[in-house]
């Protein structure tokens, strides 16, 4: 039977089992979705998340009873009778074209209750099952309750919805509860409150995070990084600001291409002020958020003489980029409004182009193990249907980049059509735990702002020259790249990358003197360290310490002044012993220099 | 003689010197102006700057005729016989209210030309000087030709606008003009072009400057400068986004008392998409771009309850804010739209105020000190007529705002009704080489957020207490403190500073590799260097180098590789003879260590 059919079913048997237990609940709808179901009711008395096991329990009994599923059209004055005192199903009987329904009966459990009062059955399309026999009595189970307004609109009356997840066995139940539950212990969102990292609230706007001191931390340990790695290579750092003429977009084909992703334009000109000094005309100027840094990129490539001996040129960015995405689709800090690129912009020669490109797959791999990711899915984007260069382009830009992949004995994956209108791509994306994937790295060819834009350079006959363009990012966005870290971590940040490295903290009071005078050290030596010298008891300071994640506690007693040392505990394996604090300074520099 | 009065009779003097050269010119309006005067004409032919020479020659042969000033009253019908064939002037006669004008004749030059075609004269009230006797003749100059729309309006005709400037005597006209010219050789507008620092671009954005890869070298290198200083002292960086909810700026007050710097609100919802799919109510979002990051500031402060040992809590950001200003406001990076400050909020008891806000000023000296600024005006700012809080409020900040610079020994002087409308303040403005002011530090009360936002902590007592709050830039914004620290140093910034420290200067081809060699180790010192290998004379390679004002030029032979040295040149000092590489490196690592 497929799933599908079951997890239908499997609402009705809910709304049955439901109707049984409170026999005056008013029924809205109840589809399957993905890995389960849900129904919506509108509860005489509010449920209680307790309440659904004994819910389940009846939607247990009643499939032991081999209810059959049957399909029946009716006349809508018909169901309206049978739909008596259930205002939404009569709302949707109305709605409907024709002059008939389709209706499924469930039976027998449902029989009874139409002979007993004519008030249920299910509006339905279906599939359903012939009959519950053919559902999994183990595979589902009720999740949890929710809140939602009848047909999703706010206005409306605020219905109770009932979530369940359903599988054929119950081994895959339980392998999908171990991964939800694995998931929610991982979950960024969660963990970003729990260890103070960011903050994400509807008053202050949508999809639009604040990062709170520890995460800032954390993110800039990662662009100190970025700094480093790109400036070895010889990029060159910009800054760009985060309106620009709308003109600028006009030019580059965003304004066409993406503009349902645009924010609005913002539309400024002389003050009435000026207009009454004398100026009749309004200068209007138009502005639009930046969706993406490449107009201002260009415009520093094109504010001077470009030779064939500058190529190529690399210009970096952490530029803040903002994206409108529909409020529905937000989640965390892995989809956002606004964020922040570790952008950058190749720009070369024809020739140089193979090399570059190569360059740019190993930079993006060598980064993302660098912060401790292992597992990658390649993919190679080509032609879409509605693209920007010639056939010819595309060919051999799109041949390049697979002989990069084959080169560098990398297993890859075509996606067909998947490339951007301006040029074929790389893609490498992060797996996770649960196996989901993460787009970080991208190299995308471009062959339209070039020519939108007459960029030119002087070849080496002397010549003007259009160069060619990458376009790439090579962690993604400061935003998604953090939330995947913290879950891939589950918030326990290795050593490099924890926004507190150290916590000292002293046995009692009277080890505080020496407990600052390690804090201070530390400090001096670049380590990032707290004290926890209040008025509590031991265990609890290492209690708080280990919520934290703290990669160090660094205990210090009697015993430790004595001998000049610590006490060490790690996060990883507990106590490590008694070392001496210079030795101790010694080992964690040494792992920060290694990014452990 | 008034030197108003003077200027003023320059103008006249000017038109009838141009009319005495051009007859056929047309005469728009001539004002003095702020150390000067300007006439507006309309040139059968386009007038040169090199034509400037002649006719001041003729207005000082006109000066040394005595020519006498006449004010007369006539009717509108006979000055429009007057100034027949003058079409500005006909147009402003008819503006003029009443049936008489007001004309100034100067005689006898002017009777002359009256004589001749009764075509000249000036609409004018004056004052004016009796005679050009009184006109210093070696007080004035003619300065430069620029285009200027008749009334100012775009859709009128360009004129040409001459200008002048004049004093009471040579030595101030003189002093006047080197000024000029320091002010010019300084321009950070010029040199920012010439040493390719940032990009102003009327395409891109009015007033939103781009950084390129040098002058972001040096926004880089203080912005590390600023994360050390401020972590130092127990600062806790933070990452807000740059547009916000409305809301918030209507909470903060900013919405009504600062409306008209704001750009407009951003509008976005429900895509049609999505009503379509059944959703009926458009959910509106209103964003503004944020002209201040307080509000988030307060919101990461109010995402914890805060106790009373939490405080002083310090929060910083490099804070990009967008402020519309008119498009004539605009100057270089001096005023700008988008600017980035160095921003903190301290969030701290009532008394801890006194404390935070006197290691506040120390800071910000100690900071401007550490740039090389040495000249100071300090103000402190009172309660302006408009203001949140109460007087009592005011009277003891503003006290304990004097009381600090007493302690310091500071000179400072009092800005009466200078405040925020929400608190007293200090201000430190750099004093310049000519004598200008631009506000750098800024140290801000704030009676007005805390309240506001209900901000609130814990205190010993266990109960709710508002905070205290204090807004401060210590540099300003990176803009506009980039842009005065290019014209300070006339674009040679100190070694720790300057985009390039080294240039190496192979004598010939043969000398690259071990300019390659010394380049590296260079990098691997963390000095800025570059390698000037290309195929130049040494003459041609060193001079483009000095161009540059990179502090040091290393020249390296055949004598400097036997001696495993380098030559070098120090842009203040010249030759300072051959060093071994080894010294020179410890060198200059130790002038980017101390600042110089």
């Amino acid at each position: 039977m497929d799933i599908e059919t079951i997890r239908h079913s499997l609402a009705h048997i809910l709304a049955s089992a439901v109707k049984n237990l409170y026999p005056k609940v008013k029924f809205g709808i109840g589809p399957a979705i993905e890995n389960g179901f849900y129904y919506d009711f509108e509860f005489p008395t509010p449920l209680k998340p307790e309440n659904l096991a004994r819910i389940e329990k009846e939607m247990k009994e009643l499939i032991k009873q081999n209810i059959k599923f049957k399909a029946v059209k009716i006349s809508k004055i018909k169901a309206k009778n049978i739909f008596k005192g259930q205002p939404y199903k009569i709302e949707l009987i109305k709605e409907l074209p024709g002059k008939t329904v389709s209706i499924y009966e469930s039976l027998p459990a449902v029989a009874t209750a139409l002979q007993a009062g004519g008030d249920f059955s299910d509006l339905c399309k279906g599939p359903h099952v012939k009959s519950t026999k053919e559902i999994p009595i183990d595979g589902f189970k009720l999740t949890k309750i929710a809140g939602a307004y009848w047909k999703g609109d706010e206005k409306n009356k605020m219905l109770t919805r009932i979530y369940g997840v359903a599988f054929e066995t119950k081994k895959e139940l339980d392998d999908y509860l171990k991964i939800q539950e694995e998931a929610e212990r991982r979950d960024h969102r969660i963990l970003g409150q729990k260890l103070e990292l960011f903050l994400i609230d509807e008053n202050i706007g949508q999809g639009l995070p604040l990062w709170l001191p520890k995460g800032a931390l954390v993110r800039k340990t990662i662009e100190d990084y970025l700094y480093q790695e790109l400036s070895a290579v010889n990029y060159k750092w910009l800054y760009s600001p985060h309106i620009g003429s709308r003109k600028l977009w006009e030019t580059s084909g965003h304004w066409n291409f993406y503009n349902e992703n645009m924010y609005p334009v913002l539309e400024v000109g002389q003050s009435l002020e000026e207009q009454q000094k004398g100026r009749k005309t309004k200068i209007k100027e138009e502005y639009v958020l930046k969706p993406m840094n490449c107009p201002f990129h260009v415009a520093v490539y094109s504010s001077k003489i470009r030779s064939y001996k500058d190529l190529p040129i690399k210009f970096a960015e952490l530029g803040t980029v903002y994206r409108y995405e529909r409020s529905g689709t937000l989640h965390g800090l892995t989809r956002v409004r606004g964020f922040t690129q570790d952008d950058a912009h190749l720009i070369c020669t024809k020739e140089q182009m193979p090399e570059e490109s190569e360059k740019l797959v190993k930079h993006g791999l060598k980064m993302l193990k660098d912060f401790g990711f292992k597992d990658f899915n390649i993919y190679l984007s080509t032609k879409p249907k509605k693209f920007a260069g010639s056939e010819t382009q595309w060919k051999k830009a799109t041949q390049t980049l697979e002989t990069i992949l084959k080169n560098l004995h990398l297993n890859y994956q075509i996606d067909k059509g998947g490339g951007v209108f301006y040029g074929p791509k790389i893609d490498i994306k992060i797996k996770d735990f649960i196996g989901r994937e993460w787009q970080c790295t991208t190299i995308q060819f471009d062959f339209n702002l070039p020519k939108r834009f007459k960029m030119k350079f002087v070849n080496k006959k002397g010549e003007l020259e259009e160069p060619y363009m990458i376009h790439r990012a090579l962690l993604g966005s400061m935003e998604r790249f953090f939330g995947v870290l913290v879950e891939h971590y589950a918030g326990a940040f290795p050593v490099w990358l924890a926004p507190l490295q150290v916590s000292v903290i002293p046995i009692s009071e009277k080890h505080d003197e020496y407990a600052r005078k390690i804090e201070k050290q530390l400090k001096d030596n670049n380590v990032r360290v707290e004290l926890r010298a209040e008025n509590e008891t031991l265990a609890k300071k290492i209690r708080e310490a280990e919520m934290q994640k703290i990669p160090y506690l660094l205990v210090v007693g009697d015993k430790e002044i004595s001998a000049d040392s610590v006490a060490v505990r790690e996060r990883k394996k507990g106590d490590i012993g008694m070392i001496k604090l210079n030795e101790f300074i010694e080992k964690i520099k040494k792992e920060i220099e290694e990014k452990k």
